[in-house]
């Protein structure tokens, strides 16, 4: 008698071995949902090294105008990409392998595939575990390479390119672990009771990989959105191919190449993932998308590309795209304490976080602060005040708002500026200026006042460095628009500040029925913009802003089937 | 401080605490995958009560060509439907509350939904496992209701829309319960080092319907298709309009009846569950399922309209669509066991299983029984006589095979003999009497021999007492024709014979990889036909037969989006 019908290929526990407990400990924190991170956030010398940071500084310079030459993956030529650093306008001119055809990178992918979709759960957790273990020894590297291409401030580069990436990708390895290992692995004995004898079968469960998966990328996280649904591919047993946003590319190819070596180095084809650079005169995404081989697809970007993804048929999709952020404010505690806490969240990153507020619904007739009325005027003041003061310090400044990423995101400043109508400008945008690049893409936040019935204006994401305040006729009118907005154009996170318990109640139950998570009276050092790994779910795939949530269950569960053979012992 | 933000509507353990032990016990084998059955599967009087098959009998005389009164929905008018027993020819006249308009089941049944999306877990769990617990006791009219509307016989009619239907339905509970309640329900205390202070938040979780849900059921099993899809909407916390095949109509309203009973007895709306009826004439499906309002579509039935179904845009789709088993004969301990078991397997309910097998795989030089060269001659000759033997015989004829369910399945049979081309009939089939039953639609099976190059023919699926023989030049061949149809046409089973433990592996691997399960060596009283709830998946989602499987852990989590909210402490 077959003593397990669904045998492994290659299966090594040794890596499993290694990093048993940190999987162990990804399980239990995911499902316990309390604070928990593998990878410390902050760039430590302790932690990461004394020379760590000089050390990667020199090979980021080093392959700037540089062939990168650590993929490892089949390929046939090169391509000198467009990427172009949002701090010095210059590009950065670095060459990737190719391969001239996009059906290319699918057979090669496809040629691999075999031998990680049969082998074990273990043996696959094991390598993508050490995977990121060897990518924080480069967190300092990808750090430079996500400044310079998306723009990110340093310290931003570092944390959401870094540790951030890594630990969601650690939590997918997590999740992906325990549904793989949900039922089963070896045989079942089913004795059916059948009268005076028993029927006996041997039942043997399996779990299927959907096959090759394809990851889009964005241009503002190319690694923090890219990894979640490549470890989640991975850990399920499919082959990925990772088209990077042609101006975002370097990052994660650092990523793939770890990778890849870990791969290689425990006897499977580097070309289980493989990077597809293109250009924007050239796409290849579609290409790839709608090949029949290609049958997951994760994407980030914009709504267009993204529901023609999810139009797709025979696919399986995961997407991330605009959503259009809400504040609603009806009381607060210390108007000063959550001016400083939303002004934060709108100049980080110049607002180019899929996260950050956009519109800010405020009670026309004002609020009450610590017990006090204040005016609508008040609000606005406080709040142009606290983005004022910290966009226009010389040190905090640069630090938080980092660059705009894109001529595009730039130019909609102006766009914003002139489709204020029966609006007003609270605060003009100014070009924003670095001391240690002169030439930097960067300017600070436009903040508008619109009326509420302006829709047409405020229901567009408006992504870059712009806010809206939409005065309303109270809370009540606050709460509907913002929940409304959810349900119809997608929203990512929602701030809510109120001292009274039932509004508390209100706006989570009526953002809650229109897929967006609340933060509710944000202050100090944590903000709307944050979603942790293994505690906050990141999408809900509830409304408009995206098909999936970083990281439930569905988002590996997708990724394969489940099926069975059933032995009669009888015969 | 707010304790829940998302706190429970109208929570109420009572009906819980009474079923904890059954959902307990639900959870723990599904997981396990070895025997459970909640409900006997025999129609035994100690089981189910000595007076129970009369008085439902008599219930069941009494229903026929009157109004179902039963149903507690919202209606405006009452529609005369076509059942029609294929026992006696004669339509059963049953009229039922219906909507005159499509849109007013949906406005109901939204009208309903508020409470039941807000309620917990727990109380919608109690209250789903009472109404399995009424339906029980209704076994026996279902049985007849089914017998007279589907044609199975009376034992299967009992099995199939009784004890199995509710077993899978519990099934469909028990997963819904370890998925809502996998990750916190009350709140989470997120405390994140950041130097010389903690960063503190409170964390709530909530899960969020995903809307109005439609079942759309199937004319030849129309409780055991019905019921999982119905279940895992509901203790998802989404209505469900049930909107049943025009020809089997009754058996499910029985089961509707009484969840609705038992909603209004715990104070939520009946309207939470509605039944839909039609006729072939007037069909609403369409109007219902191109409704912005449903969310969810279940579906059994033909390719085209679940293709149909899978295509609609902003819908989560359960599909379970026509498959083409396989049966791969490469060798046997014993020939007769064998053909006595897939005799048993092609007659049983006429071939109107959707795992009946039909494309039998031999190779052209014969195989080895029991050590012994046989031919194919020989072994066409067994299974000939065993189909024989058994439809052909007074009792077990009529008993196995049932009747057949539609005009345009026993033309299939003539259609079939026709398209014999270059194959020859190795058994006709032949009208079946029923001595019970004068008018009854029935015939015994039509075995053909088809040549392998004939793919145009026998890769159709012929619904119905048909099945193929298909001479191979090995059982390599076999293996790959099998493995090569699931994957383009869609398989549901395949059963396998084999002695040699590295064909067996090799069948297991490629029919996993054709998202087919395969069962082996089957002889004595487990046939292919048959699927467990707990123990088995059926249908895998990964072939074109459908894109669900019951009951997997994505059969649930579809149906529902996780989202949460974050309280700060320190404000």
């Amino acid at each position: 008698m077959v003593m397990n019908l669904f045998s492994p290929v290659k299966p090594n526990h040794s890596l499993f071995d290694k990093h048993k407990s940190v999987v162990e400990q990804a399980i239990d924190s995911v499902h316990k949902r309390e604070y928990f991170a593998q990878y410390p956030e902050m760039p430590s010398p302790k932690v990461y090294g004394e020379t760590a940071e000089s050390e990667q500084k020199a090979i980021f310079e080093g392959q700037v105008n540089n062939f990168f030459s650590r993929l490892m993956q089949s390929s046939d030529s090169q391509l000198v990409c467009e990427e172009c650093s949002p701090y010095t306008g210059k590009p950065l001119s670095i060459s990737y392998p190719a391969c001239s055809n996009a059906r290319g990178y699918i057979q090669h992918a496809m040629s691999a595939a075999p031998d990680w979709m049969r082998t074990d759960v273990q043996t696959r957790a094991g390598i993508l575990v050490e995977a990121l273990e060897r990518m924080k020894d480069a967190f300092f590297e990808i750090a430079f390479a996500t400044m310079h291409t998306t723009g990110q401030a340093y310290l931003m580069s570092f944390q959401a390119s870094g540790p951030h990436a890594a630990d969601r990708a650690l939590e997918a390895i997590a999740i992906g672990f325990q549904e793989l290992t949900r039922f089963p692995q070896q045989q079942v004995s089913w004795d059916k009771p059948a009268g005076k004898v028993n029927l006996k079968l041997l039942k043997f469960y399996t779990t299927v990989p959907r096959g090759l998966a394809l990851a889009i990328g964005c241009s503002t996280f190319p690694v923090w959105n890219t990894l979640p649904g490549v470890f989640a591919s991975l850990i399920t047993g499919n082959p990925v191919i990772v088209k990077p946003h042609p101006k975002a590319i370097y990052p994660i190819a650092i990523v793939v190449a770890i990778i890849q070596k870990v791969l290689a180095e425990n006897g499977f084809s580097p070309d289980l993932v493989m990077l597809a650079v293109d250009t924007e005169a050239k796409p290849i995404a579609k290409q790839l998308a709608e090949a029949a081989e290609i049958k997951i697809i994760d994407f980030t970007g914009g709504n267009s590309f993204g529901q023609y993804v999810e139009s797709l048929p025979g696919k399986v999709t995961f997407t991330e795209m605009a959503g259009v952020n809400s504040v609603i404010i009806d009381s607060v505690r210390d108007l000063n304490a959550m001016a400083q806490n939303l002004a934060f969240s709108i100049c980080l990153y110049s607002g180019q976080m899929c996260t950050a507020p956009q519109n800010i619904f405020v009670p026309a007739s004002g609020i009450k602060a610590g017990g006090e009325h204040v005016s609508l005027a008040q609000v606005e003041e406080a709040l142009i005040q606290a983005i004022k003061g910290l966009a226009e310090h010389p040190k905090a400044g640069p630090a938080v708002l980092g660059a705009i990423q894109s001529r595009a995101t730039h130019e909609r400043i102006a766009e914003a500026d002139k489709s204020v109508g029966k609006g007003k400008v609270l605060l003009a945008s100014q070009p924003l200026t670095n001391p240690d690049f002169p030439d930097i893409l960067a300017a600070t936040p436009l903040l508008l006042e619109i009326p509420a019935t302006e829709q047409a204006v405020y229901k567009k994401e408006m992504f870059g460095p712009i806010a809206y305040i939409i005065p309303t006729s109270d809370t009540q009118e606050s709460i509907k628009l913002a929940s409304d907005l959810a349900t119809a154009c997608g929203a990512i996170s929602c701030a809510a500040y109120t001292t009274e318990d039932d509004v508390m109640l209100q706006i989570a139950e009526a953002m809650a029925n229109s897929g967006t998570p609340v933060s509710f009276n944000l202050t100090g050092g944590i903000y709307v913009n944050q979603s942790a790994a293994f505690s906050d779910f990141h999408v809900t795939g509830g409304n408009p802003s995206g098909n999936a949530s970083l990281t439930d269950p569905e988002f590996v569960l997708k990724r394969f089937t489940r099926t069975q053979a059933r032995v009669n012992l009888a015969d």
